[in-house]
């Protein structure tokens, strides 16, 4: 009888298909699929590259979890970072399902889903150590230490194998609110025996083990002892421990914190509601109240630690905020290391404080920030722990994955059991056997304003030429019986040169349109689209002989 | 009689002011002025910022010159970077003085000046060591280590005292060519009396001592021992040591070189007319005869270091280049470190080399590439072998120039000795007195093809609108005397949704232009601007409700 049970079971697979988070940094997104039953990992969003003109945001496409909606059990989120539930408000619109997540996390999703006008319903709350069953999937929710509370790692029982998931992870043995990741619950794990683990890649190129966040504190007190003035943090609004580590300090230096900028005052606020800040009576004060206190008896915590053009600090730098004026003798601290991308905007926001006479500390060197995620010797610790038999990084450009394959395969893990694959892939796993199996529709969607997927390549292309070198529109209002010109050519550019000092080139432009209409009416060319052709080829060639440019040409024929 | 020479002399004041360079990373170029005698140090170029949309290149506005051209008796160059000659070929269009520089650098702003058609009678080679007078200036250039040979630092004596310009500047005490710093110079002039030291900033936020670029060719020599088949090194097409590196590891290693990249085939090339680069007769081979050798018997130097997206390096790993095809096996060095704002080109790069199956050796932990600039122990070595009355820290953003401020006066200068300024401001100094003395016309002039200047901030502002959400031109034709629409309203957009899945949305948007215009009709507007700014807003209203997006809306009246 058990035999039979087994051979059924054993002929199921396991199917593992990233969405999202694989290649790339951000949108996380994680299909587990036994038969007809599937679980989400996480539901992110990602940042635009700095050639996707306009657009706000990018999330994971999501067809393949379209097509097959009826199957999907439930969501379920690893923590509340952006990269990790940023999609969730467009995915809810779309997909029906459970959602569970811890109280933090749920607590930064309702906010989202609220500016979204998405009900949260669906949401609901786990806690660390908790486990549930979703289809035939039993969920396990592991404390990890990130660069925000209430974060976890998953392990995922399924009718073919055990799963581990870490979600973003680091090993912090001071963890500032004394509650570590759970070792032991990963290492039971790897007792029993893991059939395929998931583990963030992030930092794999990095060597040793990312300092503990209390490390932090102590920079933070040298920075505080040493200032005279006013102390301004910026930080990013989800790293509550850091905002904790604030708070900390400001009362050991008896001084009151006010909170700036959206993102920070709606994390602040969550996270006093929820206990994950504690603050004594009094310490927090609202920004306005700054004027009412001396300036070395202020902190104030901010965004803006990218250096975000919209951002607080960045306005400040720009003196151009409504409620803080930096000034000399103020101690801005940038808590936080530039993401890749934004050096140039964080070394300007540096030199606009430095200009205004603030003292600046940042950098590396300065021990006022440090990683969320596990660096090299983490990493082998977990990978000793859970001893799964099959391995994919996850979490990472395909760099960081081939490094944190090679890890894997250092620690002695054969090469054919290491799965390096990126979006879209499908891997397979039975008891003993793992293939990489195909390909599933994934990639990503732009949201710009309220559209979501309507800008594409052609709009993007558009965007990118009118970012270089502008645009000339010529209008010609033409009689249709005719085919003569009855009006124009009118010639308006936009974004090409200042058109003030350039008349001589502008007025030979419009001769060059008027002696290609002219070819074209002595030619007896009759189409539109050729004679638009005509004007766009003559007047192109002109304007890139004469300024080596190619701004895009839009000849409009208007017909009477 | 000797007296009232030395009063004479005493009343005479030097003035130093940067036209670029201090506050920013590039487009050096500094004035020495005593009465009515100018030199100018230098005349580099500036890559442009992200949000110069369309612009190539920043040279500075040089207004300050020609307002004084015919004091100019010079302008002396340190070395051959492009942030140090590249604004030549259009400083010397407009100002005819003589040009002193060392040969390799003459050799490079050659080719540049040729290209830009302009003629090369002004350059006056000089060697390291050399003095020369000009004016009231006697000018010594002095040795130093940098990422490209035949650097120099500059002595400048005028009448009012020794000033010492470092140039950039790292010390090596083993540079390839055996040529080290000449530190007796810099002692030397120490010992007679400097009155103002202007000193290369760029790495004064690094502590300890730069590697010496002969620790590069220790990690060269593992990468190529380590590599079974091709190997591809990528680095900056200046650094002539480095490819001398390469060379001298593919000799051992028994491997032919050949050369790929514009900039890196003529820098090569004037290289070994020059004598700056040594190659054993048949190690340098044409890249069309790689085919006739086996994939270990290759190396390939290429450009691309920095992910540019039109670099052969890039091609290569978009698998889009004519030549050359990266194959599983391929070994591919990155000698460089991205330059910020380059971070993400160059780790798209790496990724899509590896995707290829490429083996990429990248990063600082590699030792496959050193800076070219001085760390703070060496800063304090030039500091003290100098020793200058006045200092002005230059070649740096902000935050660098604090830096290397903080550092001086760590050393003992007295704070007012030290001058924290900017582009455009006058640093005045008397034998023993130093001021800040107002400011002169300095910034930026953008490049954009063949336009020097005619993109100002208008233009860039329109770009910008136009890259972010596109534009809608909405085109009526309208009769001049009834001053009624005779044809239209016509809308066409570019970059702001896909016109084909938005049909509904164009729709909607012609009919709001239409309600306007016979809005205008019934209550007789006859003004075309006013007809206009009626449109626009009607539309711009609509859209932005739709899409919160705000298009840049363009109405045209043709008049018939």
């Amino acid at each position: 009888m058990w035999r039979c049970n087994f051979l059924a079971k054993s002929a199921q697979k396991l199917q593992i298909i990233p969405l999202g988070g694989l290649g790339e940094i951000g949108k996380n997104m994680t299909v587990i699929r036994v038969d007809d039953e599937i679980l989400v990992i996480d539901s992110g969003l990602m940042f635009p590259e700095e050639d996707m003109l306009g657009i706000d945001l990018v999330i994971p496409d999501i067809s393949y979890l379209l097509e097959n909606r009826d199957k999907i059990k439930a969501i379920v989120l690893t923590h509340g970072h952006e990269d990790h539930i940023g999609a969730l408000p467009y995915v809810l619109k779309q997909i029906h399902v459970p959602v569970y997540g811890t109280r933090l996390t749920l607590g930064i999703l309702e906010g989202r889903l609220k500016e979204n006008g998405v009900d949260s319903g669906s949401l609901h709350s786990v806690m660390q150590g908790d486990i549930i069953n979703v289809g035939c999937f039993s969920v396990g929710f592991i404390r990890v230490n990130h660069s925000i509370p209430d974060a976890v790692g998953l392990s995922i029982k399924t009718p073919v194998g055990m799963i581990v998931h870490t979600g973003d992870f680091k090993l912090d043995y001071t963890p500032i609110d004394g509650k570590m990741t759970d070792f032991r619950r990963f290492s039971d794990l790897g007792n029993k025996g893991v059939l395929v683990m998931m583990a963030d890649s992030t930092n794999s190129e990095r060597s040793g083990h990312t300092p503990s966040e209390r490390t932090v504190g102590a920079a933070f007190d040298k920075a505080f002892h040493n200032a005279r003035g006013r102390i301004i943090v910026a930080t990013f609004s989800s790293n509550v421990h850091r905002i904790q580590q604030v708070i900390d300090t400001a009362v050991r230096y008896k001084r009151r914190v006010a909170v700036l900028g959206r993102s920070m005052v709606n994390v602040v606020n969550i996270s006093l509601e929820l206990g994950y800040i504690q603050a004594p009576e009094g310490t927090i004060i609202d920004i306005d109240e700054i004027n009412n206190f001396r300036s070395e008896q202020l902190v104030i915590v901010t965004t803006g630690s990218q250096g975000e053009p919209m951002s607080a600090l960045t306005r400040m730098a720009m003196s151009d905020h409504r409620k803080v004026s930096i000034v000399p003798g103020d101690t801005v601290i940038i808590s936080a290391t530039p993401i890749p991308g934004n050096e140039k905007m964080v070394s300007k926001t540096i030199d606009n404080l430095m200009r205004l006479g603030a003292n600046v500390v940042y950098g590396r060197d300065k021990g006022v920030h440090v990683s969320g995620h596990a660096s090299q010797e983490e990493l082998k610790l977990m990978h000793n722990l859970v001893r799964p038999k099959f391995f994919i990084p996850v979490h990472g450009e395909y760099h960081h994955l081939v490094q944190h394959a090679k890890l894997a395969q250092e620690l002695g893990m054969p090469k054919d059991h290491i799965f390096l694959g990126e979006n879209g892939q499908i891997f397979e796993f039975t008891r003993d056997k793992g293939v990489m199996a195909g390909k599933v529709t994934a990639g990503m969607v732009m949201v710009d304003g309220l559209g979501v997927g309507d800008v594409g390549n052609i709009v993007l292309r558009d965007r990118r030429q009118l970012s270089q070198d502008g645009i000339l529109i010529v209008v010609v209002t033409m009689d249709k019986a005719s085919n003569r010109v009855v009006s124009g050519p009118d010639i308006v550019s936009r974004g090409f040169v200042y058109v003030r000092e350039s008349e001589a080139l502008m007025d030979e432009a419009r001769a060059r349109v008027e002696q290609a209409l002219e070819r074209c009416e002595d030619e007896n060319v009759k189409e539109w689209a050729a004679i638009k052709s005509n004007v766009r080829d003559a007047l192109g060639r002109y304007l890139f002989e004469k300024t080596r440019r190619r701004p895009m040409i839009l000849p409009i024929i208007m017909e009477i």
